[in-house]
Order: C-alpha cells, then structure tokens, then sequence
C-alpha cells in the first residue's frame, strides 16, 4: 500500500456502469433513498431506507467491535452535538473552518472563489466581490433569543467532544495515557458543493478514535494506526488494491495537523478518502487549557511526572465507508446459466445475515419456519420470504447480500432439519433445526 | 397500571436523595457529565461519558432488540436531521409547535406567557408584551445564502421520516398494513424551560415506531402497543409499582392525535413520561398526501382495496429511559458488615456485562487474565480492572451495575478455573475458563 500503487489515479474500465448499477440497486432494494424525495428532496442529502438502516448499523457495531470493544486501551464518549461555542473559539473552527466565497454583482448569485474562473458560471458576469470567509459550520440559537448571545453551531467534528471531556474521561476511568476515547456520531458541515452519492454530504456520521499517547511516542503511534485502520477495511472486505495511503503534503495540512495520512478507496470517479488519520499533537488540548483555564494534562501523582499528551486520530466517515463496501461487493455472475447481481459483503455487514424462506407459505411448513425465524432472530438480524419461486428468491437474498438462506421444505417436518444455502458459492448443506443458529454463528464470525 | 394506582402523584420519602445520589453518581463513574464543562457547561446540555455512553448504548440495542430484531412486522430507516422544509409545513409544526412567548419592556428578559404570573420574575415589572408565539423548532441556513430561501429545520422528531418515506418503504420491503417504521435518533426542540438533569434537553434521543394499520384496526393496536411497551420497560427491571398509564384528556391532545397515552414513570420530582402511545390516525399521510401530491396510501393491485392507514406511534425518550434506569436500579444495603452502592440494572443494559479481576497484577496471572478477557470480549462488553484489593474492586463494579465480576487467582493457573462472582447476591461459582463465556451468556440472557 503506497503512492506508488500502479493502480493510482487510474479509474478501472467499467466503474461509471458500476457507480450507476450501485446508486440503482441503492435506491430499488431500499438501502438509500434521497431525503423526502415525495418533496423534491433536498441537495445532497438522503435518508437511509430498511436495508440501509440495516448496513449501516452494521458498519457502525464493526467499527465498534474493533475500536471499543476488543480493546482494553479504548472507552466511548457520546457528546452533544450543540454545545458551548466556546469549543469552537478555542479549537479554532470559528477562525478557520471557511471556505472563500465571491458574489455576482449581477445576479446576486454566491460562488465559491477557488471554484471558478473569473466569471459567474450563470450569467457570465465579471463583476465579482473580493472573496470573503465563508465558516462552513451550520448556526443556530438556542434559548428564546434570536441575538448573538444565543448563537450556538452543529458541530463540525466529534473530536472536540473527546478533547473537552479529557480530564473527566481520564480521571473517572482511571487512565493514563496511552488511551483513547472514541465516539460514533453525526457532525455537519454547510459545504458549498456537496455530492457524489453520499460520498460528500452535508449531515454525515463519524467514526472517531482520539488516541492520547506521550509526547515521545506519536509517531510510533501514528504508523500504527495507519496500519490499524488500513486492515479494518482490508478485513471487512475491500480488496487491497483499491486502498491506498496517501500522506498529505505540508501545505495542505489542518491548521491542527502534524502529519495526516489519508486511507483513500479507488471510487469509480477517483481515489476518495474513507479515514484520515491525523497527527494533532498537543493542539487541541493545549488550546482548551488556555481558553478554559483548565490545565488538561496528564498528571502522575506517584512520580511527579506531568505533560500534555499527543494526540492521534483515525477519523472515518460511516456512510462513505457504506458507499465502499457496496461498491466493492458489488458483481454479476452466471448461475446455471442464468446472469444474477450479488452484493459480495462480508456477512456481518450485510443487512440480513440469514434470509428463511418456506418452500411453501401453507401450513405446516409455514409455523416450522416461524419457529426457525425466531430462534434465529435471537442472534441474528434475518429476512422473511414465502413469496414466489424459491430461485427467485435466492436472486433476491444475492442482491441485497444475505450470505445465508435457510429453505425449509417438505422433509424438514420429519427430518427436523434445513437446507443453509450460502450466497457465494450457492453451495447447499443440509444442517439439523437444532443446529441452525450455532451453524450460522460459526459461519458469521464472532 | 392505571390513573387509579395508590402512588399515583405521592413521591415515596426519601426520594430528593435518591435523585442526588444517582447525579452524583453518574458524574463521579462517568455516565454522565455537564457537555463542555471546562467551558462552565451549556444550560441542560450533556455529555455522556464512557460508562453513560455504554449504557445508552444498551438502551438503544434492547429497544431495537424488542422492536426491530424480534419483529416480522417491523423493519428501521434512518432519515436526515436536516430535510426539506416542506416535511414540517405538512406536518403543522412550523404552524402550531410553538410556546406563547412574552418580553419584559423594561429588563428586555423573555418569558412563557403559561409561566409566568403577570410579572417579570427577573425585574418584576408588570410592563410586558402581548404574547407572541414562538416555534420550538431550531432553525439554521443550508447553503451559502442566509436568506429566507435557505432555512431549514432541525427535526424535533424522527416521526415525520417514516411518514415521507412511507411509499418508499412499503414497496421496497414489499410489505402490507399491518407493518411499522421503526427508527433511533436525535431529534430537537428549542424549549424555554429544560431540566431535571437528562430528563428534558433539548436536544435529545428519540425511539421511535410509526405502526401502519388499517382503520378499522386502529383501537385495537393502539391497546397493543401500550401493554407491549409497558412490558417492555418491566423486562427490564422498572417495579410496575413506579410506572402508570397517563390518558391525555381531549382537550390536551396533539394537533395530529385521536388519543395519547402516555407510559410515566415516578421519578424523584414526580410522575413523568418515559413513552407516549399516540393514535396519530390518517393525519400525517393525508397531510403529505396533500402538500406533495404524492398519494401515500396503500393499494391492492388484486384486490383493488384502497385506504390510507391509520398509525399508532409508541415513541419513546432513550436518555430519560436510561435515567428511569438507574433511578429503579440505585440501591444501598450491606455486605459483611459494610455498606454498599449497588446499581441493580438488567444485565444488558448494564455498562459492562463482566469484569475481569486478576488477583495479582504480576505474571503469570496477569497473562492468564488478559487471556479471559479477550475471550470475554468476543461476546460481552468487559471491564479490566488489576488495582487494590479485591473486596474493594467488587464494591466498584456494584457501584456502576456490572452483573458479573469474572475473578483469576492463583488456583485459575493450575485448575483453569475462574470464579464468576454475582453482583446482587455475591455468590460466587466456580467455572472452568473453558466455558466462562456461555456461562456468562446463559445467565445474561440472549
């Protein structure tokens, strides 16, 4: 994984067919609609159908699984999302989150200065202001008063959340660095040109870890994370040669940053970051120290030894590692001659781990299916059909991704057992009723 | 349960306490702190720490669990905060959810009319202005133009997702009334008059179902759902004795509600509502229906049946569910002689579900624990802790409701055995290493 990956900023043949065929599987199979489409909708932004609800919940407890749950040098917060503006004077956002925006003089239209070229793109106009900053933070006012004594903003990251709450989290869990804090959870930002699916949007969900480590060890820390991260989606399946580490030149660094290494995917319209990992070093603590006046600082009361930790953050974003995960599972194949889509997701990201499908919607097949749905809904996340051909409704299960099919048939009802199909290989095993969800278990993956 | 329970309105002695112990507590262990408190905090704002972060967490998986999960009837969305302006003209909100509002001439401070007694409570002068109504919902600028044609609102409740993507829905999951929208999120309202700790903030987590019903079927689902929410909160170990059913009287429902009930729980102040079960009939469908032209009903291509369902909606508070969690959960008694903290929550709402506790920090043992632990972790969510004497660790993780202590001592080195150490009881069982993660399982309950 490098900048010299042959791959680089070369888009594979096909991928615009597959962005499409992705965007149109989205919204048909209701993983993804656009936001109130009965109103128009509104730019760039969407609502998550059932089988998106589904898959996003599912890469949300991945991430939590190997972030919070497996580790002992982990713990979450869940901070507000409106919070004291202070925050944002202190880390900086209220100075520097902006982007240059010029007016048309003559039609009053506003665009973004590095975006065009001297020229309104509407009407053509060079009557253009002088650029002013733009903050890229949504406001609001909290209280009954619409006066800037009420001015409060959505938050543009989690991270400040983390920063903020330092010393509680590190004093009521007993911590000393290294240690992280990680939060799920939705950040915004008021950008100027949103888009490519849910690629870029407006309202989007975090995944962010803040790792706080000693002074002397950041870089160590900071290559770890990297390689952390960069297996996390080799290991929920996105193919190696579609990643790449792509390290952000100095010029380009956050007004925080030391160092950021971006983990991009190879989109079909380009290379895009999924996760950046940044090194912000004492920045942002230091920065709410001297706004606050609370020294947030690792203190050992055994040894003396006190300093401000540095900070390193893997920051990813949950829909876009969505939007990844269906491009890659994405794929045609031919079965017994027959052509059918399948979503190739890993099986705990899929939005149904196992699909039961009666071959018969009569009794007494359809209450030994019911008594199988539920003992597997105990454990897993599972779909329903008694509708149509059982071959159609195998397609179905392949495109939305469910790696398992659980066909109850005429022999089930004497030989207590089921036929598990799997979504890959379609390869059939028959497997006892008592079995089934141990089965499916061991198959999954804890 | 009923308006006739013997409680009803009479707080039990002894009850102030028990709502400062339990705030004490949850900022002393990390549940739940002021948000940005180095910053001197944001009125009614919170954030929720490591342990505050687990449980709501739980809170949310149980709920899901019970609604989504184990339900063939019910499948989740998730839509957007921030979506077109219309859903809220359709819905009445940006007409009728609003406070009557007043404003002192004289000291300029801002009051609700229903609040106050014809004086300024800040100035006491009776110079005030009529009252004017103020809409509850946060409003904010998508784009770069901070004019009338950009304001969008901050939903203050997920409700109107369902209904928007209601077509959308009902036709990608192939589905029929009777069958529900279930959805987790954040919603938010402007109140003038926040408070009682996590009990109303403005901004909050909702959970909420939108059940769809054919008319006729309406009454009898609405009873459905109030008993199966009520039980809900029972299995998870609220005393039926602290929870009553609140019918709102006519003349107090909803602009969209044919009848409420609420699920109120007797918290330290009072009785308050923890759910409310509203009948929101053809409302919000034939609201949509008629400012989008989109006909959201359901129709029968072989029956030819056609009707707009009615909607039951149990919508539930997570963070005022959590704090009647730990309200009913909050206990002292005495161990050998000692006085304990103990958190007597449900196994999986509690933070940890186990605890793993080596006797000793030095090897072999310590290796011998972390092996435990990690095998823990692939089910359950652990805590670690290796300081101070044992009785003392014990005391600690009554105090934040962990269930099982998971202990190695120095037998575990040669007989692979563990004690698994009961927080309510104290019994202690001895449990080979082997099957120490089922054991735990079974007693948590899939």
């Amino acid at each position: 994984m490098s900048e010299e990956n042959p791959t680089a900023d070369r888009v594979p043949e096909g991928d615009a067919g597959l962005f499409d065929a992705v965007v149109n599987l989205a919204k048909r199979r209701g993983f993804i609609f656009p936001s109130a489409e009965i109103y128009g909708g509104i730019r760039s932004t969407y609502d998550y159908g059932p089988l998106g609800a589904l898959m996003l919940r599912n890469v949300r407890d991945a991430w939590w699984r190997t972030m919070v749950r497996h580790r002992d040098d982990v713990v979450p917060i869940e901070a507000a999302i409106i919070t004291n503006p202070k925050v944002w004077e202190a880390s900086g956002h209220l100075e520097t989150f902006v982007d240059p925006l010029v007016d048309c003089r003559s039609c009053h239209e506003r665009w973004r200065a590095d975006q065009i070229e001297g020229t309104c793109p509407n009407c053509g106009s060079a009557d253009l202001t002088e650029a002013r900053p733009f903050n890229l933070m949504f406001k609001t006012f909290v209280g009954p008063l619409d006066d800037e004594s009420a001015v409060a903003y959505l938050r543009p990251e989690t991270a400040q959340g983390m920063f903020v709450n330092f010393l509680n989290v590190m004093t009521t869990m007993r911590r000393k660095p290294p240690f992280g804090i990680a939060q799920l959870g939705k950040g915004f930002r008021n950008e100027i040109t949103p888009g490519n699916f849910v690629f870029r949007t407006r309202e989007f969900e975090m995944m962010e870890l803040e790792f706080f480590v000693p002074p002397a060890d950041a870089d160590r820390w900071f290559a770890y994370w990297c390689e952390e991260r960069l297996a996390w989606f080799v290991g929920l399946g996105i193919p190696e040669h579609r990643l790449r580490f792509r390290q952000h030149a100095q010029e380009d660094l956050s007004h925080y940053s030391k160092a950021t290494t971006d983990i991009e995917y190879l989109f079909p319209w380009g290379w895009g970051e999924l996760e950046g990992i940044a090194n912000r070093t004492d920045f942002d603590l230091k920065a709410h120290s001297a706004l606050s006046g609370v020294r947030l600082e690792y203190f050992d009361q055994v040894t003396g030894e006190r300093y401000t930790p540095h900070v390193i953050e893997p920051s990813a974003g949950a829909t876009r590692a969505m939007m990844a995960f269906l491009l890659a599972a994405y794929d045609e194949d031919e079965i017994g001659g027959e052509r059918r889509t399948v979503l190739r997701l890993h099986p705990r990201l899929a939005p149904f781990q196992a699909a039961v499908l009666p071959l018969s919607r009569k009794e007494p097949l359809a209450a030994l299916a019911h008594q199988v749905l539920h003992r597997c809904q105990d454990a897993l996340m599972c779909d329903y059909d008694d509708t149509q051909s059982i071959g159609r409704r195998y397609r179905r299960q392949d495109e939305i991704g469910t790696p398992f099919c659980v066909t109850i048939d005429f022999d089930s009802l004497t030989d207590e057992a089921v036929t598990i199909r799997e979504r890959d290989s379609t390869g059939q095993t028959r497997v006892p009723i008592a079995h089934v969800v141990t089965e499916l278990q061991d198959r999954i993956g804890s």
